[in-house]
Parts: C-alpha cells; structure tokens; sequence
C-alpha cells in the first residue's frame, strides 16, 4: 500500500506543480531577476505536500471550483519563501537544498531576501485572485484569507521560526514545552492552514473546520517528530541525505526530551487519532487517510 | 502656510501613529521578541504620510466607516518593514535610522528578517480586519486589498526596490529609464496605494480612482526627486541628517542625469500638475492640496 499511496502522491504533486506554475509570474520588465529567483525557489522542488492536503480536504467535503487552485499556489508560495528566509546567511546559512543551491547562493544576499518578501507578497495577491473565480464565494474566500494570514504570521509559521532561531542560540534554555510550541506552529501552522482553506472553500461548517484544524495539528507534529527519528535512524539512500545532523549541530528536538521509543509511541498516537477523527466525519476520502498515514511513517 | 501645514500634519500624523497603535500586536507569548520588534520599527517615528494621505482622500471623497483605520495601520505596516529589510547587512547596512538604532541592529540580523517578514504578513491581518467593521462595503474593502498586494508587490514597491539594489552594484549601467522606474516603484507605488485606498473605501468610481492614482504617481516622483535636492542644497540642521551622501556614495540620482535646474522645474511641473487634478474634481479637501505642495517644496 505504501507505494500505491507515493505514487499518487507523486501523480497529485505534479498536478498541483501544474496549478502553481500557472500562477508564478512571468518572467519580463526591469525587474526581471527577481521574477527570476522567485520562479527559481518555487521550481527547485518538493513534495508539494501542503496544496495536495489541501485539495485532498476540499474534495473530501465535495469541493468544486476552481478558487482552490489561487490558495494552492499561495501557500506553496509561503511555504517556499520561509525555506528561502530560512536558508540566508543571518539565519540557518545553507548553500544547498534538495540538492540545489539555495536562492541567495544563486542570486546573492540582498535578492534572497527580497525573493522571500516577494513571495510572500505574491502569494496574497495571489490568493486574492480566488475572488474573479466565477460564481465564488466571496463569504468563504475571506474566512480562507483569514485563515492563511494568521496561520503564516506571528501566530503560526513566523512565531515557531522566531522561537527556533532563539533557541537555536540558547540551547540550554530549551524546553519541552518550546519545543512543542516550536512544532506546533512553524511545520504545524501551514499543514493547518492547508487543510482548514481546503474544507472552508468546499463550504465546511463551523465544526467541521475545527476537526480539520485538529487532525491537521496532530498530523503536523506527528510530521514533524518523524523528522527527527528519521535524522537518528533513516536511511540515508533513501532519505538523499546524510543522517545524525542533529546531534552534530547539538540541536535538541523531541527525542532529546522524550527518547526514541516514546518518540515513535507518540507519532502513532496522534497519527490514529488524527485518522480516527477524520474517519467519524460523514465523508469519506481514502487517499488523503493513506496520505495523513504515509507521511508520518514515511522513510524519507 | 507652510507652517500652518506643517503643523496640521503633525496632528493628523499623531492621530494616524493612535490609530496604528491600536492595531500593532501586544508583546506575549513564547514569540514575543518577534512583537516587541516590530513595535519597536513601527514605533520609531517617521512622517506618517502614506496613512494621512490614505485619510485625507478618503476625506476627500466623503468617506466615513472605520475600515479606513485598518489599511492606514496595514500601509504603514508595509512601509516599515521595507525599511527594516532596507537596512539590513545584506542590503544597505545601516545601523541608525532617524538618528535611532535600526532594528537589526537592536534586535539582531535573523529577527531583523523576521522582523520584517513579520510585518508584512501582519499587514495582510490587519488589512483584513476591515471586513468585520460593520455595514462595511466588502468589495470596496477587496478592491482595496488588491491594490494593496499589487502596489507592494513585484510590480510595485518591491519591484522598483530589486532595480534600485541591481543599480547600486553597476553604477554604469544606469540609465535616466532606470532612475524613473525605479522611483516610480520604490517610491510611488505606496503613495499610490494609499490615496487609491483612501479613494476606494469612500466608494469613488473607477474614473475617480485613476485620477487619484495620477495624482499619487506625479507627487511620489516629485517628492523622490525632492529629496535628492535636498541632499544637495538641504540645510543639515533642518534635515536633521548629513547632506551629500549621494555624491559620496556616488549614487546616480534623477539629479544626476537632469542637473539641478531642470530637476527644480520637473518638481514644480509634477505637483502643479497633481493639483491641477486634484482641483478640477468636484470634491474638495483644501488640507490634501496644501499638503501636497508641502510634501514635495519641503525643507526636511
């Protein structure tokens, strides 16, 4: 089953790759070299995991219409623009990423960082767009920017980055509650963000938003502390990178606090229980059960 | 006049920065040197002209409602964290702003990026706020957003902000063409967006609306071209800052290819023509006219 579940992914990966491609400006004017870079960081790659969750929930709850894709693009844009801010000198410094030279390796410092600022922006006017989607709900599109503003700001992806970067600093300081403060926000946030603006687009209740916002949460950090049992027992073949960079860099995670074997107890837990929430919803979507299911006992 | 107008806008200014205040987050929680840092760049002072001129067309046209006050605090928001980023390292290296010391420099480089990143995306936030004001006229509020996102982004402010960094590194590839793009981005294009949303808010037509977006791009030239007059022939103790840094950082100003005289002309002619605009509309804001002439014959 695990191979059925990556080759779909692969297969719907490269659909939403279609979709944001479509929404990336195009090259041209004076200021081309930053139309350049952003296009650069958005097409180096990725598994495109948050615009798949989200059109995954949003057919869950029979979504139709195309505003989806305007979102898609939108939070693939964030999402690439704080790996672009994330890997700059002043902050994790990495010259490579999948394998590729980062996008102020490429394009220099100063357009890294305003590569970053212009995705960021873009990805607003971006979602924007859902608006000219004929027949739209405007209700709705302005829950969904609600909704992946505050998840990317400082009460989401932003506040997670900010307490990294301190603890980064203050590896004493650290505690188990940063860390799950840590994980909960700056890889939890967006998978949220994901799948909340699927199932708001696709007319969800109240209610049914919350439970999305649960299993996503769960599935974030779930996510997230498989990070970091994969980093102390992948296999670097198939991870494509080399593994143990966590206790080189002396960087606690999860595991530090929790150990191995509670660690792994924990992705489960949260994992059947995201499922089991997202199986008691009248609805019924089985790609993205095996999907919530393959990305947290995934081996890469 | 002149000092009457000075005056009146330090008002206005203040009851802008009250208004912005009330929209800046309160510093709690893990992520609150995050906060604290983008209080402390709100909070550093400056003109506040981008949120007046956004009330005063917005006065203008007889606009009343609260949603106004959203956008005033998102374009100062907007304004703020270009200049944060603009003193970066990477960017323009500077460690004083307004004679204080710049964020990077108080908070360091990694939260001077997410500092940045920060306010933008709280922008958005606050921005979207406008939607629960009540009886608030929601697509006026979207148009506004649009304008918002496109006159901040690629092809707005960030866009003229990438040509302007190209154009420091090669001096000799610049052209008059670059300076007016550059000028006209970097600095028209959120003079723009705020008279245009003041405009819009107040529900005027889309013919109204261009009219005021010529208006805002001639008074962004002009006061641009302004201020590289003033770095010439300024009085430092007015200004407040040393005179000359253009010519010793052999930057290549719109001075540089007109020469001063046709440079005083070319002001004159902007505003002229930006008033006569603004006079030949059948509304009247006797301050807003005042104001642009101020902005652009100003001392400091």
């Amino acid at each position: 089953m695990e191979n059925d579940v990556k080759a779909l992914l692969g297969i719907k990966a490269s659909f939403a790759e279609e979709k944001i491609n479509k929404y990336l400006p195009l090259t041209s004017g004076m200021q081309n070299t930053i139309i350049e870079a952003m296009r650069y960081s958005v097409q180096a790659g990725g598994k495109r995991l948050r615009p798949v969750l989200m059109e995954e929930t949003f057919s869950l709850f029979g979504g139709k219409g195309d505003e989806i894709y305007c979102f898609m693009a939108a939070i693939e844009m964030i999402h690439t623009y704080s790996l672009v801010h994330d890997d700059l000198p002043a902050m994790d410094n990495d010259m490579l990423r999948r394998g590729k030279p980062t996008t102020h390796a490429v394009y220099g410092e100063a357009m890294g960082v305003l590569a970053g600022d212009a995705l960021l922006n873009y990805a607003f006017e971006t979602a924007l767009k859902a608006f000219d989607v004929e027949a739209s709900n405007h209700k709705a599109i302005i829950k969904a920017l609600r909704v992946l503003a505050k998840k990317a700001g400082i009460y989401g992806m932003i506040g997670g980055q900010v307490v990294d970067v301190e603890s980064e600093k203050n590896q004493l300081d650290i505690t188990e509650e940063k860390i799950n403060f840590i994980y909960e926000l700056k890889t939890g946030a967006l998978i949220e963000a994901s799948m909340m603006i699927g199932a708001i687009l696709a007319g969800a209740d109240d209610s049914e938003i919350n439970l999305i916002e649960q299993i996503a949460s769960k599935i974030g950090m779930a996510f997230q502390i498989q990070d970091d049992i994969l980093d102390i027992e992948g296999d670097e073949k198939v991870l494509g990178k080399p593994i143990g960079s966590d206790e080189r860099n002396e960087k606690a995670t999860y595991v530090t606090f929790a150990g191995i074997e509670k660690s792994k107890k924990e992705v489960k837990r949260l994992t059947d229980e995201a499922i089991g929430i997202l199986k008691e919803l009248p609805y019924e979507n089985k790609f993205l059960e095996d999907l919530l299911s393959y990305l947290v006992y995934r081996d890469n």
